[in-house]
């Protein structure tokens, strides 16, 4: 009762949390311009696309059966499937989906995944309220704002402390994304802020387990009970980010505010968003990318003798493996990268399998890769030199990777990802339409169609 | 994906994750003494009758208006109410209710209010799976252990920083309590606390908010589904508590891993719960406790000339208002806490009503009190001097308070405390019944007829 110890306090910060409700509640719909608009779709379709494609993992086939032992009511679809669930287990569930191959959008300064905490909340919503595809962009927009205006006060130092920043901010916005969804005003706004404020998500100690992607998807449920709290007159603090023992000094020891509201409602930060082209850590990106594009010059593996890689050191010391046994430890492997590359032309989800990841084809040609570590090359790029049986020899540099700020996905390559994920899960005649619905979100008088569209036909 | 910087990091700790798993999994029923048997109907007890208390309040409403709009089903009770709700929801509003008084237990080396997360978590679960009384009561005890112990891990550091430690350590004790009523053996019981130990849930900037006993009430929510999750094969570290990426090394600087496991399964934390005979803060109880000893000695207001109160400086820093205008202002003012005490003889959550506040005597009698503050005097003790207008003077010194761990309410304290609470919702004839259906807990072979004694007749 009488300690009144803070390690670190800023009592003079400002009122964020209003300051962002307000934003939420009162910013005009469709008020950014023509690429923003653009860019929340490509979140979207891209949410979508991994959603579905994660929707028969086994960690999202447990984190359903254990919601089913709630028997929740049929609010809202789980992607991908036929069962339906109260829409805040399908936030919940269909955010672990979106999260569980690695494989979905970063927002590259905080490394935060935004769309799965977000959309997953927003989407279970608007089903349920039969909102129109313009509120649901409006409310993803926003939302990721928030989240990421905050992952921006208080990274790096919150995610160096251990907090994975996807889930430990993503609460906020989906707690934004919802109230807005919900219309609620400025000050019930702020209270959800500040409910979902206490309830941050996510530990990196558990990367590598099913617990990684229950952080997008508890922080979007966690997020969308709040909006549902504040609209029933459930109250907090109104400085519940701010102040000295609120979120941010309490997760952070860096707390930059201006980042919360500078060039509010000008600059989006759903304007840097980026897609992963590859299913597997960055790092090895650039290498795919080399072998794709030789891939596309017409190299084939037979025809090569030798691969000399030259990469940044760390691409070795966090991907250097050099003979993976299974799926799981290729995806640490950047001479399986360039081997599935080249032979398969991507890296998806399927090219991390354990029978591709045995092929004898597959196995040989990473055995013909030598990697070399080179402080003078950046981690964002890669140099490999391919040398033919035939005596030719073929060069590539890659300076940024597809799917990098630099070189973003094209919506051409969205799609094409979009299909590798939906596919499997929906058949060949159910990715033409589901995208189609995506593209055209905004237009949507509501969001049956679209959910319709990305569950399997009866 | 480069950064690899910790601030403080302890890559050595001892396994605690897995050791206080395998203690909850196989730890024998009721294996210990008669004294911690007896507490853990005494923390059942003095929780059920605050859930019951609480169940009318706003926030209460709100929550479960909240639930609502997911359109539960009717797994269990909210307590002291007719509407049953899924028991994730049943979790999450008798854990709010529960702690809205501020008149729960609590474990005084960490101030965590164990019975909240825990008991909320476990008796929900109990109603749907039909277990019996004996299983219940294991699992809170056992719960407790888990939580209180980890409190012991991380604080004061863990506190002092901001967060709101009952709900930050609660999903824990609620993930081992659900995990051992559930039957799961030591791995999963591993899984259960690893998933529930990313999501601590607790800003100490919400007190004097709804979201303050929001966070009990998550906390039950969210260890209660991650026992579910685990029951489904959803993984986690299995280091989750003790990493340097961990819950512990990420939400404190302190981190004493011998206080998981010292004496474990012989010293039991549920034997140093302690429960508020008064609804207010703590520092004010020895001044109350002295009003209602002078009132049994037949001091009567009208008599009094004047009142000597010498307290702890402390004190009247935190509750040193004069002239509090309504009950919540009164519950920071040491001067209506022993006028409450001599009139009524008690200070429950009707003794803070804004009407007796205000009314006259009250009033008068409020006036008639000097508080001196004094360094000679402990922060646990009041030393009261009472001059009569007949010119006798009554003197009474407490150490320390009723409620203490010294002199610890005894059985018929909690029961007046229980009637109090319970009779305004369940009425003069639900009392009993309902606190024999306590008292015998371990004896009953479901809960069901506790149960249905909890909630109003039709």
């Amino acid at each position: 009762m009488s300690r009144n110890t803070t390690l670190h306090a800023d009592t003079d910060a400002p009122p964020i949390t209003a300051e962002l409700a307000r934003f939420v509640a009162t910013h005009p719909s469709r008020g950014w311009s023509d690429a923003v608009e653009h860019e929340a779709h490509r979140t979207f379709v891209n949410w979508l696309g991994c959603a579905i494609g994660g929707s028969r993992h086994e960690a999202t086939d447990a984190a359903l059966a254990a919601v089913q032992m709630l028997e929740p009511s049929a609010q809202a679809a789980v992607l991908g499937r036929r069962e339906r669930v109260d829409m805040a287990g399908a936030a919940l569930v269909n955010g672990i989906a979106s999260h569980v191959f690695d494989f979905d959008d970063t927002h590259l300064r905080t490394i935060i995944h935004p769309a799965g905490p977000v959309a997953s909340a927003a989407l279970a919503l608007a089903e349920r309220r039969g909102s129109s595809g313009r509120v649901l962009v409006d409310s993803i927009v926003l939302g990721i704002d928030v989240a990421c205006r905050m992952g921006n006060v208080i990274y790096p130092q919150h995610y160096d402390r251990g907090w994975h920043i996807t889930g430990s901010t993503g609460m906020l916005g989906a707690a934004a994304a919802c109230a807005r969804l919900l219309g609620l005003d400025a000050h019930r706004t702020t209270m959800a802020l500040g409910i979902a404020a206490s309830q941050p998500v996510g530990l990196r100690e558990q990367f590598g387990t099913m617990t990684k992607p229950l952080h997008p998807g508890a922080a979007a449920r966690a997020g969308l009970v709040s909006a549902l709290l504040a609209s029933r007159g459930f109250t907090a603090s109104p400085r519940a980010l701010e102040a000295p023992r609120g979120f941010a000094q309490v997760v952070s020891t860096k707390f930059d505010w201006s980042e919360a509201t500078d060039a509010l409602g000008e600059r989006f930060e759903i304007a840097f968003n980026t897609y992963k082209p590859f299913a597997c850590g960055i790092v090895i990106h650039p290498t795919i990318d080399a072998a794709v594009q030789l891939r596309a010059r017409g190299v084939r593996a037979e025809a090569i003798d030798r691969v000399e890689l030259l990469v940044h050191p760390l691409v070795l010391e966090l991907t250097g493996k050099k003979e993976p046994a299974d799926g799981l430890q290729a995806k640490f492997s950047v001479y399986h990268g360039f081997a599935a590359g080249l032979i398969v032309g991507r890296a998806g989800e399927d090219e991390f399998a354990d029978a591709l990841v045995r092929r004898d084809d597959v196995v040989a040609l990473r055995r013909r890769v030598q990697a070399t570590a080179s402080d003078a090359i950046d981690e964002a790029s890669a140099d490999v030199t391919v040398w033919l049986r035939d005596g030719r020899r073929e060069h590539v540099f890659v300076e940024h990777a597809i799917g990098s700020l630099q070189r973003p996905m094209q919506d051409t390559d969205l799609a094409a990802k979009f299909a590798a994920l939906v596919e499997p899960v929906l058949g060949a005649g159910g990715v033409e339409p589901l995208l189609e619905s995506g593209w055209s979100l905004a237009q949507a008088a509501d969001v049956d169609a679209l959910v319709a569209r990305a569950v399997p036909a009866l």
